[in-house]
C-alpha cells in the first residue's frame, strides 16, 4: 500500500450515492454536504425503485450509470453491502465510502469476518474501502463534504477522526474560530485504509501544516510506528486518544470494534514521537489554535500582563506546571515600566500587574506591552484585560493589534470571562494572528505544546 | 474574634467613602456600585477640597458628617491611611474596607509592619478592616457592590476572595449562568479580618448553601483548621488555592503579600476537610453549577446517552478517571431500547448511542432519556446531543425540560460546541435546574465533586 493510491480519495471526479434515502434521513447528509460544497462532478444517487431524488436522476444499480464512478458512498442495508462492494469492483470504483454499521462493532464474530471479507474484496476488486462506520472525507477544495453546513473554506489543518460526528463538530467549532481544514477524515472502524496510511498521506501533502486526530485504535502497530516516525517534528500531530479506561475501552468497542491498547504503550508512543496529547474537544482546539497562530516559539520564556491579579498568579502557577519559565524582566525594562505605571495597586515582577485603573486607563495595558513584548528575557506574551466598557474594549483589541503589527513575537491574549466585550473582539485578534483563550491557564498550556514541539524537533535535528 | 462582630461588615446602615476621586478613575467603581445596587442608607464623600461629587455632598474629613457611619470605604492615599484610621476610630465606624494597597504586597519590611500597626489600631479603636488592597463587600440583599454592573439577585453562594477582580469578573459569569450570590468578600492583604473568620460566617449564615474561594495564603493555620473542621461536610467548599509553583507562590506574594504555604500541607487540607479543588476559574464555574443544581446524588453510577460516538467513548474515560461507574441497563431498560433505537450505527452499552439517526428524529433521544433516566442501575443521566437545526435543537431542550419533571434523579445536558443552538436553549435548561456544560469531560468532573462530597458527609456522618 503506497500512500498515493489515496490520492482518488481526496479528488473523486463522480460520486455514486449507494442507499441514498428519499426523504430526510441521516444518509442524506452526504447529498446535502456535496451540494452544499458545490461538488463539481456528476453525482449519482443510486435506489431500487426511484426515478430522482431530490431533482438529480437516479439508478437502480451501478452499473445502470453511463459514466465512469470514482467514489462511491454506501449507506445500503448490512445484507447487502458484499454485494454491493463487487458491483463496486465490476464498476472499477477508485474508492468506497462505507457508512453503514453494524460489524465489527457489533461485537460478533460474523462482523470481523465481513470486514475481513470485504477488505480481501477490495484487494481483489482494485479499490479501497474508508470505513465501514465513518463519514468519509471532508476536503472543501475538492468540493467534498460528510454533512451541509460546513465551511467552504480552505486551510491548512488535517484531521483524522474515528468518529464522524467529530467531523462536523470540531469543524463547525473551528470554523468560529478561523481556523479552516485542508482534509477530515471520519474512517471508523477501518477494515482497510487505517490511520498509518492516511497519517503518511498528510505528512505528504504540502498543503497540509498540522494534523489533529482523535483516535481509539489502531490495527497494525508496525505501520503505526513506522507513519509516526516519518511524520514526527516535521509536522505538529496533535492526538486526542481515547480508551484509556477500562469504561473507555469498552466503549470504543461497542463504537469502532476497536482494540484500544495498553495505555502506558501509548504514553511512550507520545514522548517518542513528539506528539501533543490533548483530552477533549476544548484542548484540542485549543492546541489547533497556538500551532495555527504560533510558528516560531524561541523558547519557554513567557511574560504575563494582567489587570486582574487572581487571574495572573493562577497563571504563573500554570506557566511552571507546563514547563514554561516566568522571569524578571530586564532592568531597561523594568525602568520603563515604573515611569508607565502607578506605584500602588501594581507590580512590575513578572506577572507585571498593571492595576484595576487600567481598564479606565487603557494606557497602562497598552504601553506595558510595548516595552514587553521587546524585552530580551522573554519569548511570549500573555495579555489578559479589558477595558471597563464594550467600547474601550475594542478600543483595547485594536491597540493589541497595533503592536502585533510591530514585533512578530507570541503574542497570546486571554478573553477572560466576566470582562465586558464586543461580538467581533476575538475575531479580529485571531485575523490578526493573535490566538485568543478564554482563560490564561488554557492559553499557557496550548502555549506549552507549540514551545515542546520546536524543542522535540531541535532535539531530532541533532541526532 | 466572634464572627458575630462581622454582622455590620454585612449590613452596614450608612457608608463614607474616603479618597472618592471627583473623576473617573478606579476608585470611582465604588460609589457606582452602591447607587447602581440602589445602596438605602446615605453615602458620604470624603474629599479634602470637593463641595460635591456626583451630585452628593462631600465632606472635608469623617468627623464633618452629621450622623453616624458604619462603614468607611477608604482609598486614600497610602501615607494618609493611619490617619483616616485614627479618625475612623474617633467616628466609631464599624468597619473599614481598605481599597489602598502598596504595604505587605510590596515585598518592603515597612509594608508589613505598617500592617500590624492597623491591626492594632483597629483592635484599640473598637473597628475591623477588611484588607489592605481590597474590594469589600458585594451583597445585593444590602445593596453592596464594589463594582458596578453586578447582579441585583439574592443567591445561596457565598464567594471568598483574596482577588478583587475576581470578584466582579466571577459574578458576572455567574449571572449569565443563572447562579446568584449572597456574599462576595474581596478581603486582599487580611491584616485583620480573614479567610477563617470569613469561612465561620458564611458557615453560620443560613441564607448561604455553598462557599467557593479564591485563595493566595492564610496568616494563621490554626485557625484556618478550626474553621475549616466547623463547615467540613455540613456545607460544600470549594477551593481554588493558588501559589502552588514557585512562579506562582513568588506572585502570591507581590499580589497580596500572601504566603502560599506548601503544597503538600495544602493537598492533606483538601483531603482531610473533604474541600473540591478547582483551578480556574472555568472549573470553580462548572462545580458551583453543579452543587447548585444537584442535592441529591445517590451514588457515582451515571449513563451517557449521546448521538455522537467519539465524545461518549472520552466521556467513558472521564467518568472512570473521576471515580464514576458506567455499569450496565437493567435488563427490562435493554428490552425497551431494542424497540426505541435503530439495530445498527447504535449501542445500547451504557454510553449509549442513539446514532446520527436521533438529530433527525429526536424521539430517539428522547424516548431513550425517558427509559434511561428511570433505570435502577443509574444513579445520574448525561446526555450529549441535539437537533440538525436550531428549530430542533429547541425542540431538543423542551423535551429534556419535559422528562426532568417527571423523575428528579440528578440530570445533566452537555451542549456540545458544533451543534445548532439557539440563543436561549442553555438558559431554559438552566432555569429547570439541569445543569449545563460545553463538554462531558467538564460535567462529569463537576458531578463527581458533588459524588465525593456526598460521600465526604455520608463518612463523617459515621463518624
Amino acid at each position: 500500500m503506497n500512500e498515493k493510491s489515496l490520492y482518488p480519495l481526496f479528488h473523486p471526479q463522480s460520486i455514486a450515492l449507494v442507499g441514498l434515502p428519499r426523504g430526510l434521513k441521516s444518509g442524506k447528509v452526504f447529498l446535502l454536504g456535496l451540494l452544499d460544497q458545490g461538488f463539481q462532478g456528476p453525482i449519482y444517487p443510486i435506489h431500487p425503485d426511484a426515478a430522482e431524488i431530490d431533482g438529480l436522476k437516479a439508478y437502480a444499480r451501478l452499473s445502470d450509470i453511463p459514466g465512469s464512478v470514482d467514489m462511491a458512498i454506501v449507506m445500503s442495508p448490512g445484507e447487502t453491502v458484499m454485494q454491493v462492494l463487487k458491483e463496486c469492483a465490476q464498476k472499477k470504483v477508485k474508492d468506497v465510502v462505507l457508512y453503514t454499521s453494524g460489524f465489527a462493532e457489533s461485537g460478533v464474530q460474523e462482523g470481523l469476518q465481513q470486514e475481513k471479507a470485504m477488505s480481501n474484496l477490495a484487494r481483489t476488486g482494485g479499490f479501497r474501502i474508508l470505513g465501514p462506520n465513518c463519514m468519509g472525507v471532508y476536503s472543501p477544495a475538492s468540493g467534498l463534504a460528510p454533512f451541509p453546513g460546513m465551511s467552504r473554506v480552505s486551510g491548512p489543518i488535517g484531521f483524522l477522526s474515528q468518529s464522524g460526528s467529530l467531523t462536523t463538530l470540531f469543524a463547525n467549532i473551528c470554523t468560529q474560530h478561523s481556523l479552516h481544514f485542508q482534509h477530515i477524515v471520519s474512517y471508523g472502524n477501518s477494515c482497510d485504509v487505517d490511520f498509518p496510511e492516511l497519517l503518511d498521506w498528510m505528512a505528504e501533502d504540502t498543503s497540509v501544516s498540522l494534523v489533529c486526530s482523535y483516535l481509539e485504535g489502531v490495527k497494525d502497530s508496525a505501520s503505526l510506528s513506522a507513519s509516526l516516525r516519518k511524520i514526527a517534528g516535521r509536522k505538529p500531530l496533535i492526538m486526542w486518544k481515547v480508551g484509556q479506561t477500562e469504561a473507555g475501552r469498552r466503549a470504543a468497542a461497542s463504537h469502532t470494534g476497536s482494540l484500544a491498547g495498553p495505555n502506558h504503550l501509548w504514553q511512550s508512543v507520545f514522548r517518542q514521537y513528539g506528539i501533543s496529547v490533548v483530552s477533549d474537544i476544548e484542548s484540542m482546539l485549543d492546541v489547533v489554535m497556538a500551532f495555527s497562530h504560533i510558528h516560531n516559539p524561541k523558547n519557554g520564556r513567557v511574560a504575563i500582563i494582567s489587570g486582574p491579579g487572581g487571574p495572573a498568579v493562577s497563571a504563573a502557577d500554570s506557566a511552571q506546571m507546563c514547563g514554561l519559565a516566568v522571569p524578571s524582566l530586564e532592568d531597561r525594562s523594568l525602568d520603563k515600566l515604573r515611569r508607565i505605571l502607578p506605584a500602588s495597586g501594581t507590580s512590575l515582577k513578572n506577572p507585571i500587574d498593571v492595576g484595576l485603573a487600567a481598564s479606565f486607563d487603557l494606557k497602562y495595558y497598552l504601553d506595558t506591552l510595548e516595552v514587553v513584548i521587546k524585552d530580551a528575557n522573554i519569548d511570549a506574551v500573555f495579555i489578559l484585560g479589558g477595558g471597563a466598557s464594550p467600547e474601550m474594549a475594542d478600543e483595547y483589541v485594536e491597540g493589541i493589534i497595533r503592536i502585533r503589527k510591530t514585533n512578530d513575537k507570541p503574542l497570546i491574549a486571554v478573553s477572560y470571562p466576566g470582562f465586558p466585550s464586543t461580538q467581533h473582539a476575538d475575531e479580529k485578534l485571531l485575523k490578526s494572528n493573535i490566538p485568543v483563550y478564554p482563560t490564561p491557564e488554557r492559553a499557557l498550556r496550548a502555549y506549552a505544546s507549540v514551545v515542546k514541539f520546536a524543542r522535540y524537533r531541535k532535539s531530532r535535528a541533532i541526532i
